[in-house]
């Protein structure tokens, strides 16, 4: 299932083999120019890529307001172990005290992955 | 573990009872003036949400180009039919040769969720 001559551009995480958890956190914030946000938003995937069993980050906002963020780990433990992190969990209530107006939150299980790069040509890497 | 009191802000989709699945697409655009993509990703969106199983679909994009799509599904044989669904084949075939650099495709099972909208207060949903 894996696609090992895809070669991995900005912004698209690894595949390694599933199973492996997804952390799909969709929000919309409150005003686009709320101060600290940035620098908290920056903060945290520092402080997330330096946890035990993460495995990548990939994340996009729209101009709008609408934000996904998707965090891959390793196993459902690593991402409990992040959620109890203290400066996590303070993060995540200046979240809902100053920044979002709503969001949500799915933890699932990743079961396959296909990937593609111009590389590979035009074939559909989940053809195969 | 869900939160029924969570208004269903514009563009976070709804959070049935798990499981449901997760088709998470990252994709790179080339250039984002390429003609007929918005055209197609539109209507994309609104076969999507004809198809059989359809949960709700959140899609973000930079405007560096880096883009997500979440698309939420009732069962792993609703994303194999909307996967074979002809009009959906085609678009796929002309995003990898007009429109994305690279993308990496991932199906996986929610498993857990949790919503929060500013009319719950400031309170952990995932405290409960």
């Amino acid at each position: 299932m894996q696609n090992p001559t895809s070669a991995l551009p900005p912004g698209i995480a690894p595949r390694p083999e599933p199973p492996y958890y997804a952390v799909i956190f969709t929000s919309r914030r409150n005003s686009l120019d709320a101060a600290g946000y940035g620098e908290m938003a920056d903060w945290m995937a520092t402080l997330a890529a330096r946890q035990p069993g993460y495995l990548g980050m990939e994340s996009a906002r729209e101009a709008d307001g609408l934000g996904i963020t998707v965090s891959y780990w390793q196993s459902l433990d690593d991402i409990s172990a992040w959620r109890r992190h203290a400066e996590h969990a303070l993060a995540r209530g200046q979240g809902r005290a100053d920044w979002y107006d709503a969001y949500a939150l799915r933890i699932s299980r990743v079961e396959r992955a296909y990937g593609w790069a111009r590389d590979d040509g035009p074939a559909d890497p989940e053809a195969a």
